[in-house]
C-alpha cells in the first residue's frame, strides 16, 4: 500500500477533536458529497469504522434475513466469501458462477431471475482481485433491473475511485468500498452506499445488532447520535484523500488507471505471460494477475523481487495461490513514476531467475512511461 | 482526547507492511503480552479494528444466543446499553440495578444468582462513564464464582491502562477496553481478552457473523488467516502507546491515576460542587462527574470554558445530561501539566459565570499539582 505524505500528515493532524462537534460534522458532510460523486449517487452514503468486510457483512446483515433467496454470482475468492456471508444471515444462496478468470455472464444472472422471480437480493463483487477480472457491471445491474425488484448489493471495495460505479444510473443498490484501496488511506474505514429501495429493504429486515447496523449509523449523521466512537483521524485522512481525487478530477483519475491497467497488461504478455482474466476486456484497471513462468513459483518471484529490489507484489489467492502473482495499481499507487520501479524490478527478477524472452519488445513496451 | 507526539508519529509511519508480514505479526504479539499485563491475564488477547463498542457487541454476539438467562448490572447510561445490546441477540435479561451515583451491590448480584442458577453469563462495566461510579469488581466477581459458572463479561474501555483489572486473580472471562481511553491511542481497536471458559461458551455458542467472530480473528493470530484488512497504522500507534506505559511502569500508570482522581475530586469539593458518586471511594480515577452549580448550566460552563480558555471538557450523559458536566483525566490526560491548564480554566470559569466559592480553600487543592 503506498499512501501519500499528505494523507499521512492529515491522519497524524492535532489537535483531534470530538468526533460530534462541528469541524468533523462539516468534514464528514464533504467526504459524503465527494463520495457521492465518486460512487455516482445522489443517496445516502455512509462511512463505518472498520475495514471494507465491515461494509460488506453490514449490508449483508441489515438487508438478507432467514429463509430469503439470494443469487450471489461469484467467479474467484472473492465471490465465494459473498456466498459464505449471506448463508451466516440465513439466506438461501443460489449462485451464477464462472471459471476463475471469465466474467460472470449477464444473460445467465438473467435466466436465473426469470426462473426464480422470488429472488430478493443480488450479491456480487465488481472486480474480483483473485483473478483480475471486472464484472460488467452495467449488463448485469439492466438485467436484475429488468426482471426484478432485488437489492442489488456490489462489493467495489478494489474499483472504488479507480474506475466507474455509476450507481444511480445503473440503479445499484449498495455499493460497498474501502478507505485502503483506490482512494489511497490505511485501512480503517468502509464505504456504505445506500439507495431509498434498500432503506425500504432495510426497514422491513429489521436487523437488531448495533455496530453494523446502517440505519443507527445514518442516525449518526443526520442527528449526531452515534452508534460509536468514529475514528476522527482517519476521517481527516479520508478527506484529504477525497480533496486528491477531486483536485486531479475524477475522469482524469479514471483515465490514469486505464492508462496504468493497459500498460501492465501490455508488459505482462511482452513477457510472454499469460494473464488470468481469458480476455484482455475482462481485465480490471487497478489489478493485474498472471501465471508466473513455470520454473518460476510465485513465492519465489515474491520474495526476489523483496529482497532484491525492496518491491512488493502480492500473491495469488484461493486456487490460483500457487500459480500467480497479482500487482496493484491503484490510488496513489497507479502512478507512472511507482510504475517504472515495479516494471523494471519485474523484468529484472524474471531474468535473474532465469527466465528468458525478448527483451526488446519489453524495453518498447516500458517506453511507454517516458 | 489528548494523544502524545509520540503516538501521533507511529501513526503516520512510513513504510506501510501488509498486516500478513513479519514485522506485523511481532508488533501484534509484543502488543498482546503488553496488553496482557494490563489486563492481567495469561489467556489470549485479541484486537479487533474498530470502536470499543464493536468489542462489547462481539463478546454478547460471540457468547449470548436466543433465550439465555443473562444478568445485566446497571447504575447507569452505559449499563443501560449494554442491556439494549443483549436484548438484540435475543438474550433474557435480568437485572441488578443501582441508582445514578451508586455502585451496583455485590450481595444482590449474589441474591439474584442464587435464585437464578441457570443464569449463563453476567454483563457489566467496570467503571460508569456516566457517573464516574466504579463498580466492586473484586467483590462483583467473588458473588459470580461463588454462585455459578456463568461467564463474567466487563466494559473496561474506560478503565483499562489507568485502574487494575486482574482478569485471572478474579477469573473475569471477557474483558473489552479500547484504544482511545487511558491507552491515549486514537479511537479505531478493540480489545477483547477471552478466558479458557469463555471459548468453550463460544464453542457452544456458534456465532456464524465473520466481522464479529471472535474465533476468526484468534485464527488470524494463530495462523495468519485474519477475517478482515488490519488496520496497520493503528497498531504501529498502539504498540507505541503500550510501549510508553511500561517504560513509566504499570503500577506508576496505575498510581499517576489514583494522583489524578483524587486531585480532581478535591477540587471539585473545594468549589463546594457535588459529586455524581454518592461516596467518594465509588469514584473512578478516569472521570469525574459532578453537579454543576444550579444557576450554570453544564452547556454554558462547556462553552465558556471553550470559548475562553480553549479546554474541552465533557457533557454529562443520559438522565443526567441537564445536571452535570465530566471531566476525563486517563492516560496521557492524567497528567499534572495538563491537569494545571484545566483546573485554573475551571476555576476562572466558575467566577467568570457568577459563581462565588472560597478562593482559599481552593488554592490550598491547586498547589497539590506544584
Amino acid at each position: 500500500v503506498e499512501v501519500p505524505l499528505r494523507i499521512l500528515r492529515a491522519l497524524s493532524r492535532k489537535p483531534i477533536h470530538p468526533f460530534y462537534d462541528k469541524e468533523f460534522s462539516n468534514l464528514y458532510k464533504e467526504s459524503v458529497s465527494f463520495l457521492r460523486e465518486v460512487i455516482g449517487t445522489e443517496g445516502d452514503v455512509l462511512i463505518l469504522p472498520g475495514g471494507g468486510s465491515l461494509g460488506i457483512e453490514a449490508a449483508i446483515a441489515n438487508i438478507i434475513g432467514p429463509g430469503d433467496k439470494v443469487l450471489v454470482l461469484s467467479n474467484g475468492f472473492f465471490g465465494e466469501v459473498l456466498k459464505h456471508l449471506v448463508n451466516a444471515y440465513g439466506g438461501n444462496v443460489l449462485t451464477v458462477d464462472a471459471e476463475y478468470g471469465e466474467i460472470v455472464e449477464p444473460a445467465k444472472v438473467g435466466e436465473l431471475l426469470e426462473e426464480n422471480p422470488d429472488v430478493k437480493s443480488v450479491v456480487m463483487v465488481h472486480c474480483e482481485t483473485s483473478t483480475g477480472v471486472v464484472n460488467p457491471l452495467e449488463e448485469i445491474a439492466r438485467e436484475v433491473r429488468e426482471r426484478s425488484d432485488a437489492i442489488l448489493i456490489v462489493d467495489a471495495i478494489s474499483t472504488l475511485g479507480a474506475m466507474p460505479i455509476k450507481a444511480d444510473a445503473r440503479e445499484i443498490d449498495i455499493v460497498i468500498g474501502a478507505s485502503q484501496k483506490a482512494l489511497s488511506v490505511i485501512p480503517g474505514l468502509a464505504i456504505v452506499s445506500v439507495s431509498e429501495r434498500a432503506w425500504k429493504a432495510i426497514e422491513r429486515r429489521g436487523y437488531k445488532g448495533h455496530y453494523m447496523n446502517l440505519k443507527l449509523w445514518n442516525r449518526g449523521v443526520k442527528e449526531g447520535k452515534w452508534p460509536s466512537t468514529f475514528p476522527v483521524n482517519l476521517l481527516y485522512a479520508l478527506h484529504e484523500a477525497l480533496r486528491m481525487i477531486f483536485e486531479e478530477g475524477l475522469e482524469r483519475v479514471f483515465e490514469r488507471h486505464r492508462f496504468v491497467g493497459g500498460f501492465v497488461r501490455s508488459l505482462v504478455k511482452s513477457l510472454n505471460l499469460r494473464l488470468v482474466p481469458s480476455k484482455e476486456e475482462y481485465a480490471s484497471d487497478t489489478v493485474t494477475v498472471f501465471y508466473t513462468p513455470e520454473s518460476i513459483s510465485p513465492s519465489e518471484l515474491r520474495d526476489h523481487l523483496l529482497r532484491k529490489y525492496k518491491v512488493m507484489i502480492a500473491g495469488g489467492l484461493g486456487t490460483l495461490r500457487k500459480s500467480t502473482a497479482r500487482i496493484g495499481h491503484m490510488g496513489y499507487g497507479a502512478d507512472k513514476r511507482l510504475l517504472k520501479a515495479v516494471s523494471s524490478a519485474l523484468v529484472r527478477s524474471l531474468r535473474d531467475l532465469g527466465y528468458s524472452f525478448d527483451l526488446e519488445r519489453v524495453e518498447e513496451v516500458l517506453k511507454r512511461l517516458e
